[in-house]
């Protein structure tokens, strides 16, 4: 029924399962004393943290280096009004080790705008939280809240 | 090309016109001093602000009453590299007013879980910015940045 389905916590292990399915996510931070949020492809690394590249004189860079920024990643149904979203909060860090931004270089991320790959920001996953928002039928028992 | 698309500025009307179109956006807030986000449905009102519904008890609620947010919708297509997104920032606010709150309880958007139709929460859309990245043969001339 509409307007009546469920939320449920998800916990790391699945959340890290659905970040690392999803094509684009959302880097959350502060520009200019202002909420900033910007779309971006990425990938999943080690230790579960969230790389991306883009250039190196970008606002996003001189904005998250050193900073605790969020990771959005979501997907939803609208006409069954279900979907799941996971954020990741922790310090981002520009890649600076050289050997480091070779291997990411290789094996990690593109940007999909031309004349945006000059360095790698790392999201560390300190916090990583996820809900799911399930059709009230498929889930007998428990709060909404 | 992959990695090669470009990227353009969307004008406030092209961003307000794809704005209305979108199911679901996400919020951006800060939260016990961290960056925070949650996906939410959501209506565009009077003024092009936009509207959600939550608990009236819920952590957003407190969070964002009367402080600056800033609200994001996107759309992208991951096998060709292509996508737009927009985002509005501007302060949020509970309706407090009875007559405003009857019409949104009415016309207003309703929250797809049980039990967090308390209060309406209006983001006004102070700054709207947009971009679209597009693919490389789709753009003719320009700069990517």
């Amino acid at each position: 029924m509409f307007g009546n389905n469920r939320l449920r916590a998800l916990d790391r292990r699945e959340s890290m399962r659905l970040l690392a399915k999803a094509p684009v996510g959302r880097i959350v931070y502060t520009r200019q004393a202002l909420p900033a949020v910007l779309p971006v492809n990425f990938a999943v690394d080690t230790g579960g943290s969230v790389v991306l590249r883009t250039a190196a004189d970008s606002d996003l860079v001189r904005a998250v280096d050193g900073v605790v920024v969020a990771f959005e990643v979501d997907d939803y149904d609208a006409e069954a009004q279900t979907g799941w979203s996971v954020v990741v909060t922790g310090r981002a860090d520009v890649v600076t080790d050289a050997a480091e931004h070779e291997r990411l270089a290789r094996t990690g991320p593109r940007s999909w705008v031309a004349g945006r790959n000059g360095v790698f920001v790392r999201i560390h996953s300190e916090i990583v939280t996820g809900r799911d928002i399930v059709a009230a039928a498929e889930d007998g028992a428990g709060d909404a809240s």
